[in-house]
């Protein structure tokens, strides 16, 4: 279902190349006064080196009233603007390799081949716009992300890498013990991301080889005087124990795998299981990990969001 | 909240040393045998090298007859016999570090310090019963799991380590596409087991560090011939694409970190900010993770099921 | 929250005097070609006789490809053109008799106060596009609802009415025991509807004076050659027992109270716990019910489609 | 499936003539002293007057220390004493008219013929215990029910009957819009009580015959001073207004149908279409209504805990 969260909610649609790609944002509490400026940075963010240039212009259908919210839905909807879909004629009926062509055909019967269709990371367009009115929400919680490895560049070749994000101001007690825990509720997001292939709490794999007389964070000794909570010397359980925030910064990792469409030619499959070599000339970055740190930023706000 | 899945659903209860763990495995279709000894030897898995040794005698409460469901709710409850709650009486009133003390006790003001109470692993009976139940209903489809790493072993010390996964037989088309991707309902459900602490589809972080041209899937050419599918040369996606399986074989590993519980003296911390040195006297495993194996599939056996 | 259903999901959004209203429809199968005019015929039925008149002109964003569904969302949206705004604006300090006014208020803060803003029956149009939609899924099973009561008509006054809905062909076995029985799902979305305020299955409040042997629906012998499915005598139950369809026709009714707002001036309660005489002046309609049919056939269909 | 909720959830299992029948309360506050006695009264009220005599003694097996919530699952277990199956041996394989035998066997293709199986009315059980406790978590708020409506008394027949039930004190603000409008989720959770055949909230289905101007309900001027909130003349709309709570009494009565198993012979329907005369020899009262004001009671408190 293309719904995220289950109070602060949204429901998100669109195909990359359709009339338009969008929202509804569903439970954001009343009264809140949008910072609309703020949206759009993060849109900027978004789409900072991006091939394909989308102006990204926002119509707001619902659910605001003199930019403050009332509590109703609030619906937004984004043109797309700057298709070029005969770039995709080819692939009408051929599937690409490391594509979601081949599973939305066995799923669906059926699929949109203009730029990914709905598959496409078109469609992070309408987290970023939800999560930059989560951030908004569940202030003075603040979250930051951004790149921090990515892979080998080469001539003619893509490559994926690392965003790393931390949660600060987040008060002990939230998230949920045994199966919503909060790191999985974390892990959910992240991994829903277009190109996501590993997700880390604080030492993460890391932890894997360590001893647990290293690993254990050990309590600083005395409660921070500023909320009364307690803090510990390091923080490799990433702020979160038994699923419930601890008070400490929430940190986590997020991999990404290089982007699948390659420069070069490459073989396709056809639904007979035939192979073609197609060049596939749509618009495609070299690497999108820059570019996803936001995206990051506005799935952790909307978990939070839909926590507390 | 306590419920795990949609449609194939388990809720579970229980503390480590309260009366009983247990669940209710809700959706599981009608009409299935189920095989008693099947689960019989997952429970054996779980438990084995523990110090604690528990039976895990099952008493099935309803939703069968003669050993077959009838649709309705499967309803199983597994006494804690083996409890020596004497052991945690020093725990009323301070925090261990590195447990789920602390973070219960700010989010329900309150909690059962014997044994960990409802943050102890003793839970994970009930997943892995629901699991041996899951894996049948789920059948051709596969999974195997098993510990692939196991941190550095030391006198006087704890460790971790990774579980491997593989899902085989699983039809291409199964997952949902955008935001309950079927990698993001993995990395929810695994997650979601104790002291895990990352998780990774097929070439995972390592991916990050590749380039496009090596990390892409190439197809192998024509389709298999006993299901008409196509199939890759390389499967560093793990088996699945745009959050939908391909139908090769679904890959993932987990992180778990060390125990926590260490055998020497740690500092605890009271609820007035003081810290006690404190010698923790249950009975607790230098490592949890080939134990942790079986846990992993019966996540991954409930996720599939919840799915098909 | 603003979504109906699980499987095949309705979101809405707009308020009677926004920008649009509209919806975005989530779980419909993929590959069904849509009878536009259907839905165009619905509108008509959901506006005849109305003193507003929109022409309800849908926009279809995604989900679409040349008229057939494509299993991804099918976002919609229909633009406010008839609106009179200023006919409301002595309500943006007090609270009508009979409406949410004061009810929104104490909830949110705040309230869009022109045509009723978000509790507006004027969102029920994105339920008809839905249902209409739902209807083309579950074809063969048919759907007819008609008013069967209006409540007494009288010069400068207004009234409701009773509206008889019959859903044929649907297969015994569909619905859930326990809560989720298809006779409380059908109760959940026809109390949904603006203005109803009642709601009776088969023989209804009527049977709750019958004595059990008049009561009781009697086998009629042998079974429908053809559908192998049983048939009984009478249809009090309503072709549900247990919370599941038993073949036989499913039969309920929906009471709606009368439109409540008066030709006449009413006293009006300002936030100050204040009295003031007003003349609404909106467009009401003196009787709802006749219009309300086409709604009730709408969540009916919605229901269905969700559990089939 | 069986659960009912999504903050305060209770999931139920069990058959009539099962080992046990039982539930798992989900989201229930921490810190709140349980009143056994409360629930042990509301277990007596519902099985005054029946057949059947089970002492319903309640297992607790998890989520309570001393009697205290701790926000943990509250696991409870009761067992079936008092059964007789061996009344039931001639119904393994005819379906009795008026009940859900053939509809389970349509759905499932198997059923627990004995005392109804899960269909039995025996569940409320869990229901009532669940109710009890969500009384308690709901507090100041009150919940009254009581049988207003009995049907024709009869030598050798059975009768149905009406319950009404008043919510006090329950503030205005109170449910949600649109779909989830607290008078639909009232309709859902009273539909989902076996036997229940219709609903309504304050005038209910008289109101379709009612004059605007007799139905609305008019403001009394000023605001209550204890709660500052406003008061109506009447509460024709039975306390709820656009889906939300307007701070006036929740008024609404459920119809029951008539017992449908006969103290005469009825013909029954074999699986092959079939007539055979039998005499039903379980223990079945003649009439249940007033027995189900208690249900009808817990069922409310459930909504309304799920609510606030």
């Amino acid at each position: 279902m293309n719904t995220f969260g289950n109070k602060f909610r949204l429901t998100t649609y669109g195909e990359s190349h359709g009339l338009a790609v969008g929202g509804i944002i569903d439970g954001c509490p009343s009264r809140i006064a949008i910072d609309m400026e703020a949206i759009h940075r993060d849109l900027v963010r978004r789409r900072q080196g991006a091939l394909r240039q989308e102006e990204d212009e926002i119509e707001w259908l619902s659910g605001l009233k003199d930019g403050i919210t009332m509590g109703t839905p609030i619906a937004f909807t984004i043109r797309n603007k700057n298709t070029r879909s005969e770039d995709y004629d080819q692939l009408a009926d051929c599937y690409r390799p490391g594509h979601a062509d081949y599973t939305y055909e066995q799923k669906y019967g059926l699929r949109d081949h203009r730029g990914g269709g709905r598959a496409s990371a078109r469609e992070t367009v309408a987290r970023v716009v939800a999560g930059a009115i989560a951030k908004q929400v569940i202030a003075p919680v603040e979250i930051h992300a951004e790149a921090t490895l990515t892979g080998p560049e080469d001539v003619n070749d893509t490559h994926g890498g690392v965003v790393s994000c931390r949660i600060t101001s987040l008060p002990a007690g939230i998230g949920e013990p045994i199966f919503n825990k909060l790191n999985a509720r974390l892990a959910f997001a992240m991994m829903s991301i277009p190109s996501a292939i590993g997700f880390e709490m604080g030492a993460g794999f890391a932890a894997a080889e360590m001893k647990g007389s290293e690993y254990i964070d050990r309590w600083n000794g005395g409660l921070n005087a500023s909320n009364n909570q307690a803090i510990t010397k390091t923080n490799h359980c990433g702020g979160i124990q038994g699923g419930i925030s601890n008070g400490m910064p929430v940190e986590f990792r997020v991999a990404f795998h290089p982007v699948v469409t390659l420069p070069q030619p490459v073989e396709c499959l056809t639904a007979d299981g035939e192979m073609r070599t197609l060049q596939v000339n749509g618009r495609h970055d070299r690497c999108q990990v820059p570019r996803a740190a936001v995206v990051v930023e506005a799935m952790a706000a909307m978990t939070i969001a839909d926590l507390i």
